[in-house]
Order: structure tokens, then C-alpha cells, then sequence
């Protein structure tokens, strides 16, 4: 599985930016250890998610791309798989529930791709990227339930490993679980003794519950400010944090609210929630991280 | 004179951060042209001025360090000093005029310099400073009249173009001088037929007036949320910039208020009001680099 990342890293080098690594004194203090993170908020489109597109995009056969691509997104997976079908030169399709971050839909529309507005439902997407694949032959690209996705996105934890090797623990924001299980792979080949911690939304913990029981959970209530982070985690990727018996920490949204501060200030880049619930997470837990060399992924840049 | 800017990379690449170089096919798009950021907002203490004080900082002998820095700054110098010491160990003394950005005040706050409040003259900052050095035997490390620190803000050009080895132009922020003529002195032997254009304030236009009569201007009124923009072109600059036969653009604050909110919203990452003036210029003078390929420093991200 680790060589799908090396395949992903090598494809995807022309295209993706290989994003900094940062250390920032005030909040090593603020945690009592020392953090690396990962500013995926400067890779393309504002997330990591175009690493996965862009390994799904670029391994496409060229008579199966011509026909386009297509998915269905609530903002930077959308983004992400237009701006990829744009350098590939291919139609990209993107089925937008109501009510998506209006950040991430100007993102959507920059690529050029074409959007489909649809009920803000699971079963509504689906429908709508089913009866827009059978009308244009155009490949589903699944945001997360992908291997060619999950590699791409490991690609992430690839990169900090190779900037700082030694670290002991990654904490990686969990949605519907394409970075979690792409940096559990990564780690698992590059930094066996590293662990990779999950981190949710407490009020969108559907992971937490679902791993504590042994069983993926199907649905939910969510209801978080961390709009990239409310989907249910997908089955391969369910799988891949459970055989790595990944542990996964939570946090209130008022704390990722104060933790997105504190890092946009700090770091002086743009810090979505979906990223900053993972900071928010370390500081309720900083006790049992004191002196701990510690990787934190931030996903994306792109606030409302 | 290159010389001296390897040797401060040499010096500096323990400390400062090798910041990333951005392109962004938005941006691109706006100008006509193709455009390569230069990140400093996202170097240490927010700006590239971690770069000139740490060259300073380090390249002194033990005995003299020891006694401490001092410096006058309404904002990232100070801060940049405060943490380069900071790092060596030894006292940093800021003379801070009243009236300073408070984000910047917070940040030399941060490094656990010591303050010193003062008018908000120049003739105030430099009694009050001189009165220091007696008193503590601490060395002034200039904002920008001082060969290291002219020499450590160069590293900042070396790394744009060593990252993008043919660049046709580069913009930079003129403020005292000191990163543009380290980009000159960088440009010169890296890139000799790249062009290197000084971009300021129109409301803060010394450098220009004084290029154009071919003689330093000592005192001219100047009115910018620019901040980091309102000295005037030190000495060694000055002929620095002469000897480069460099041009000046310049914007209205009220373009470059617009050019920041575009590149904070492309980038997602912050950028002053004394960097986005320089896309704001290169947005009104657009028409004559139609095509090219442009490095533009943004210097720094300690927003207001």
C-alpha cells in the first residue's frame, strides 16, 4: 500500500506544491512540546485534497478521462478534482448540496469546473452524480472511499516525515477518513513507532464511536462548524484506521473557534476549522503531550 | 558584495525559515503575467527582517554580543531583533515609537525584548536609543543602514531565484531600503539581466523622488497605512539602488487595501498593507508585463 504513495508523491510532482513545514515557538508553548505543521492550506485550491484528485486525475487512461470526471462535494474535494481535470484538460462535473462553505463554491467555480446543485443529503448527491455519470460517461472520483484518493492524500504525511523524521506522534483531522487512513499508511512504512492520532468535531465524532464499537458507523448526527469534517467515515478508509488501531481525540467547536486564532495569528496563514478542531484537541489534552515531538496536518485555508 | 549574502545564508539557515515561493494561476490571470510570491509573512517573526537581524545578531563577536542589541523599530525590525537574540541568548533593547502597529508591538513583546516607548520622530527614536547604547553598552543593529542586515535581507532574493533561476523582473517593497538593496545586490549576481523595480506608497514616495533627482531625500511627508514604508531610503540603500539604476512604481493605499484582500483570499496566507502595495502596483502598470515572468516579495504578514 505504501508504494500507492510513492506512485502518488511521483505523479503528482509536477502539479502539487510541496507545502512548509512549520515550527512556531509561541504555540510549542502553548502546548508544552514541540509541533511541526503541515501547511496544506498553501497546496493548491487551499487543502490537501488536491493531492488525491490529482492522483485519481493523472491515472486515468486518456480515452476514460476524455470523458471527464465527477464527484460530489461540499467544497475543497470539488475544488481540488476541477482544478486537477483543468490541468488535465478534461470536463469535471461537481454536485454541490445547498448550503456548501460559499468560499469553497467560488473555488469550484475558479477551476472552470461544471456545478450541480443539489438537496443537501447523501442520498441526493448520489442520485445526482449517478444520473450525471450515466448521461456523460464522465469516472467517479469519490472524495474519500478511493485508494487512488487516500494515496494521493498520504502524500501529505509523506512530505512531514521527510522533513522531520523523528516525530512520535501525527495528529490529522478526521472526516470522511482520506487523510487519516492515507497518513496512517505513510506512517506505518516511513515512521513505524510514529502514532497516528484522529481527530474529530466532538459534536460530529461518528470515527470515535464507530472505532470504540468495532464498527464503522453509517449515520450520525453531526452538527459542527467544521464543514469538511461532517461526513461519516468511508469504509476502506474505516478499515485502515482500525487495523492501525488509530485512537482519535475530539473537541468542542468553541475550542476549535478560539484555536483557529490562535493559529491563524501565530502562523500568520489561513486556518479552516477543519483544521484548527486539531489544535483545539492537543490543547485539552496537552498533559499527556508534554515534551512530545508532535506532526499536526493542517488541512486547509479556506474560511468562511 | 554577494559575498557577504552567502555568507549570511551560511550564518542564518540554522535560524530562519527557507520560505515558500507560491505561484497561483488566479493571480497570474489578474496581472497577465506570470507570478512567483515570495513568502516572507511566513518566515520567522512575520517578516523578512528575521533575515538582516540575524545576520547581525550572529555575526557578532561573543564579548560584544554579550553586552546585548539594541535598535529603534516601529515594528518588524524590533521584533526581529528581539527574537534573534532571543535565540543568542543575550538582552535586546527596542526603542518603539508611539503610536506603532500594536500587532508588531505584540510581537517584540513575544521575544521578551525589553521596550522602550519614545516619540514618534526620528530624531526621538535616535536620542533615545543613543542614550541606551551608553547606558548598556549594547550594540545598534540599524533597521536598515547597516551592511549585515542589507546582506541578510538579500538571502531572501537568493532563495526566490535559486527557486526560480529566470526570472525576468523582480518587485520589492521600498521602505529604508534594506531588502531592496539586498535584492539588488542578489539580483546583480544571480540574475544580472533580471530587473529589479522598487514599488512604494504614492503617498510615501521618497525613494522615487530621490532616484529622480539622483540625490537622497532626507525629510518628505508621507501618509500610508504602509507602515512598514514610512522611513525614508537610508544611505548605503540609496547608492545601492543609484548604482542599479532601479525604477520605482508606486499605488494609492487605496489600491493596495484592494490588492491585499485578493492576495490574502488567493494565497490564504496574511499579507501587510508594505507588501501588497506591490501587487497593487504591478495590477496599474499591468499593461507593460503583459507575458513576463515576475518575482514579487511579500515581505511580510503582521496585519493590523
Amino acid at each position: 500500500m505504501y508504494a500507492d504513495i510513492e506512485a502518488a508523491a511521483v505523479r503528482i510532482a509536477p502539479y502539487a506544491r510541496r507545502t512548509p513545514v512549520l515550527n512556531e515557538p509561541r504555540l510549542d508553548a502553548a502546548i508544552g512540546a514541540t509541533l511541526w505543521f503541515k501547511c496544506e492550506g498553501l497546496q493548491h485550491i487551499g487543502a490537501f485534497k488536491f493531492r488525491g484528485a490529482c492522483n485519481a486525475v493523472m491515472s486515468l487512461a486518456d480515452d476514460v478521462a476524455n470523458a471527464g470526471v465527477l464527484t460530489h462535494s461540499s467544497g475543497n474535494h470539488g475544488a481540488a478534482l476541477g482544478e486537477a481535470a483543468r490541468l488535465r484538460g478534461i470536463p469535471a462535473h461537481i454536485v454541490v448540496p445547498e448550503g456548501a462553505n460559499p468560499v469553497k463554491l467560488a473555488n469550484i467555480r475558479a477551476t472552470g469546473a461544471t456545478l450541480h446543485a443539489c438537496a443537501p443529503t447523501l442520498a441526493a448527491r448520489e442520485e445526482t452524480a449517478e444520473r450525471i455519470r450515466v448521461e456523460t460517461g464522465a469516472s467517479l472520483i469519490h472524495p474519500y472511499e478511493d485508494h487512488r484518493v487516500i494515496a494521493g492524500q498520504g502524500t501529505a504525511a509523506k512530505e512531514l516525515l521527510e522533513a522531520v523524521p523523528d516525530l512520535e506522534l501525527i495528529l490529522v483531522p478526521l472526516g470522511g477518513g482520506g487523510l487519516a487512513a492515507g497518513t496512517c499508511l505513510a506512517a506505518a512504512h516511513l515512521a513505524p513507532n510514529c502514532e497516528v492520532i484522529a481527530v474529530e468535531p466532538a459534536s460530529a465524532n461518528d470515527g470515535e464511536v464507530g472505532l470504540a464499537r468495532g464498527q464503522r458507523v453509517e449515520s450520525w448526527p453531526v452538527d459542527t462548524i467544521c464543514d469538511g469534517l461532517r461526513t461519516m467515515v468511508g469504509r476502506p478508509n474505516f478499515t485502515i484506521l482500525q487495523n492501525r488501531r488509530t485512537r482519535v481525540l475530539t473537541a468542542p467547536d468553541a475550542d476549535t473557534e478560539i484555536a483557529m486564532a490562535e493559529l491563524q495569528r501565530a502562523l500568520r496563514l489561513a486556518v479552516e476549522p477543519s483544521s484548527a478542531v486539531v489544535f483545539a484537541a492537543l490543547k485539552l489534552a496537552k498533559s499527556a503531550y508534554q515534551g512530545r515531538r508532535i506532526g499536526v496536518i493542517l488541512s486547509g485555508g479556506n474560511c468562511v
